[in-house]
C-alpha cells in the first residue's frame, strides 16, 4: 500500500511570517499567500523526502526554494459502458475522436497547456477504440495547428475496450482496478524521476459525469439528484433517467457493498466501489493522485471529475488533501457541493483559485489556474522584505 | 479632443459563431469566451484603423488573429496632500520607497510581471522627492534580486511633488491636469507605435484611496461611507476621520460644481473636478485610458484605484468602456459598487476575471489576469472546428 505523509503543519507559522514581512500589507496577496505557504510546505516535504534527517537544516529554515519548473499535465481518457443508455449529448465515439483532436494539438486543453507552458500527455485507458498507428501517421502527416509543433505524447494505459454498463453490471473487474492503479503509479514515479514537479490533472469521457456522480452519491450524503449535473449540456428527460438509472446502479450495489455506512469503507471496499462504478480514467486519476502525493508533489485539480478521483483518493488516505490544489469551480452544480465536502473531509479550505464559468473538463482548468501557482511561487522567492527594499512602514 | 470609437457590436455574432464552432460544447469555456469575442473584436476596430476602408474584406471576416504580443505594465506613482490628514497606515516617504522597491524590482508587481512575461514601466507622476541619479546608481549596483535581471524602466512624468490637501484647496491647478493629459498621451502614442498591443494599469501613491472615494463619492449614486474602504487597514477612528474629511471637501467643491447633477458633468468640469480632487496618478491614468481606447488597444484595469480612473474616462467618453477589460475584483469593498456602476454606465458587463481577495494595487490583479488574456487568444486563434477536427457531435 502507497503511503502519503501528512505535510508538517507546524511550518506553516513560519512560511507566513516570511509571507508577511514581504513589501506589501498583511494578506495582502490574499489566497495567493495560503497557495504559496501549501506550495512552500510541500517543497519542503519533498525535500525531506530526499536528505537524510541529519541534513534537514536547509528544509527546517524554509529555505527550499520554490520551483514550478517543469509541469505536467496528464488527461486520462476512456469509455463508458453506461453511455449506451443516452444520457450525454454525444455518442462514444466522440471521446476516441476528441483524443485525435488533443493528438493534432486543436483542442482547449491544448491551447491552454501551449499558452501556459505546459507539457501535456494523453493517457488512453480504455477508449473504445484503441487509437492506431495509422491514426497516429495521420496526426504527423497533417497537424491542424501548423503554428504550433509541439503536440502531446499518447500513452496506452489500456484496461479494456470501454467500461460496462454499471447500470446493469459491474462497469470492470477488481483485476482492472489494480491494473490501473499499477499503471499509474508506474507513470508517477517516471515523472517523477524525469523531475516533474507539478501534476495538473484532466479528463475525457463521454458518460463519466454518470460514473462520477454514482460515486459521489455514495462517498457523500448529498442525494443522486444533487449529485447528477447536465453534464454538457443533456435534457429534463435525460436528466431524470440518469437520476433514475444511477439510483438504480446504487440498489443493486447495496447488497454488495455496506453503503449504509460508506464513511467507514475500507480501501479494499473502496476499490471493489471503483470497480462496480467506473470508469477507466477515473481509476487511473485515483491511483495517479495517492502516488503524487506519496512523492511529495502538488497536484492541481481539474473540474468535476477530476474532484471525484481526488475524493476517491483522499477516502483511501486523507492526507492526499495535503497536496491537492483547487484550480477552479466548474459551473456543474454539484462540484460546489463536492469542493464543500473535500474542505470537511481535509478539515481544511478548498477555495477553488478560478470562477469563470468554465464546464468542458480536460484539465481546462487546471492549466489556466497554473500561472497563479507560477505567481505564488515568484512572490514567496523573489519578492523582497520590508528590511531588505528599506520600506519603513 | 480625443476621439473613442465604440466597437462595431454588429460583428459580436459572428464572432460567437466561431467561438461555437469549436470542439467543446456550446458556452463550455463560461467567461473566456466573452473576453475573446471582446478582443477580437478590439483587434478588428485596431486593424480597421490602420488600414483604407476598401481595404476591409479581412476584418470584416474576422480573419484578424488576435495577438497580445506586447504587453505593458504601466505603474503609475504619485503623493498625496490629503496624507498628512493621517488618514493612511503608512508616512507618504512609503510611495517613494516602494517606487524604488519597483526600480529594484523587489515589489510583487515585478514578480508577477516577470512570471507573467509583461514590461513594466514606473510612471513617477509626482511623488514628493523625484528619483534621482543618485538612487538610480544604487538600483543598478545593487539588484535585490540578482536571479532576474529585468529592471523596470523608470519614466519622469512629475505633475508636482506631491498634490495639495483636498480637504483645504484643490489637490492640483487645472494646467497641471492638462499637463498629466498630454504626458499621458504621448506615452500611449509612443507605446503604440512600438508595438505595445495591450496596456495594464497600476498605480502607487499613499493615500490614493481618498481621492479615489471622493471622486467615486462625487460620481456615482453611493454615499461617502460606501465609497471609503479601509485601504491596506487602517482603524476604525481613521476611517470615521477619512469619511467626515472628504464630506467636507465635497461640500467645498459643491459651490464650484454642480455636484447635484453629477451625471451632467461636462469635461471640462469633470477635469476640474481631477483638479479638486487628485491626484496626479489618477489624472494621467485617466488620460492613459483615454489614449488607448482612442488607438484601440485593450487596456486591462485593476483594482479600486484605477477602477475609479476607468470610471472619470468614461465619463469623459463612454465609448472606452468597449476597450476595458476588469482584471480582478478587489477585497476593497467599494469596489464591487464600482463595478456595478461601470455595468450600468456602459450598458454591458463588467465581471472581472479573478476574485483572490487581493488588496494590494500596484497592477498586481492585472498582472496575474494576463494569462487569461492570453489563454482566450489562444483557443481563438487555434482550437479546431468541428470540422476541421472530425469530431461528429
Amino acid at each position: 500500500m502507497i503511503k502519503v505523509k501528512a505535510l508538517d503543519k507546524s511550518l506553516e507559522q513560519a512560511v507566513q511570517t516570511i509571507i508577511d514581512g514581504k513589501t506589501k500589507p498583511i494578506g495582502a496577496l490574499g489566497q495567493l499567500e495560503s497557495l504559496a505557504n501549501k506550495l512552500q510546505l510541500i517543497a519542503n516535504q519533498r525535500a525531506h523526502n530526499r536528505i537524510s534527517v541529519n541534513d534537514s537544516s536547509v528544509v527546517s529554515r524554509n529555505k527550499v526554494r520554490l520551483t514550478l519548473a517543469k509541469p505536467s499535465m496528464l488527461v486520462f481518457a476512456g469509455d463508458h459502458g453506461i453511455n449506451e443508455e443516452n444520457l450525454s449529448i454525444a455518442p462514444s465515439a466522440v471521446t476516441r475522436q476528441m483524443v485525435l483532436n488533443f493528438l493534432h494539438g486543436g483542442a482547449a486543453i491544448n491551447c491552454f497547456c501551449r499558452s501556459n507552458h505546459i507539457d501535456l500527455t494523453v493517457i488512453d485507458c480504455g477508449i473504445l477504440a484503441a487509437i492506431s498507428s495509422n491514426d497516429m501517421s495521420e496526426v504527423s502527416a497533417s497537424s491542424l495547428s501548423p503554428k504550433t509543433p509541439i503536440l502531446p505524447r499518447l500513452i496506452d494505459q489500456r484496461l479494456g475496450s470501454g467500461t460496462l454498463n454499471f447500470t446493469k453490471q459491474a462497469a470492470m473487474t477488481k483485476f482492472q482496478v489494480e491494473q490501473g492503479f499499477d499503471y499509474a503509479y508506474k507513470l508517477v514515479n517516471k515523472l517523477s524521476d524525469e523531475g516533474v514537479d507539478v501534476i495538473l490533472l484532466g479528463e475525457m469521457g463521454i458518460a463519466n459525469t454518470s460514473s462520477a456522480a454514482a460515486l459521489m452519491a455514495v462517498l457523500t450524503s448529498y442525494s443522486v439528484e444533487q449529485c447528477v449535473g447536465r453534464g454538457t449540456g443533456i435534457s429534463d428527460e435525460q436528466l431524470a433517467r440518469k437520476v433514475m438509472l444511477i439510483s438504480q446502479a446504487l440498489q443493486r450495489l447495496s447488497t454488495t457493498l455496506p453503503l449504509h455506512d460508506a464513511s467507514q469503507l475500507t480501501e479494499p471496499q473502496l476499490k471493489t466501489l471503483l470497480s462496480e462504478l467506473g470508469g477507466f480514467e477515473i481509476v487511473q486519476m485515483v491511483a495517479t493522485i495517492l502516488a503524487a502525493a506519496a512523492r511529495s508533489i502538488p497536484i492541481v485539480i481539474d473540474g468535476f471529475i477530476v474532484s471525484i478521483a481526488a475524493l476517491v483518493a483522499a477516502r483511501i488516505q486523507v492526507n492526499v488533501c495535503d497536496y491537492l490544489i483547487y484550480a477552479h469551480v466548474s459551473k456543474e452544480k454539484a462540484h460546489q457541493l463536492l469542493l464543500t465536502e473535500l474542505a470537511e473531509l481535509s478539515q481544511a479550505e478548498c477555495q477553488p483559485l478560478l470562477d469563470l464559468g468554465l464546464r468542458l473538463g480536460e484539465g481546462t482548468g487546471a492549466a489556466l489556474a497554473f500561472p497563479l501557482l507560477q505567481a505564488a511561487a515568484s512572490f514567496y522567492n523573489d519578492m523582497a522584505s520590508f528590511a531588505e527594499a528599506g520600506v519603513t512602514v
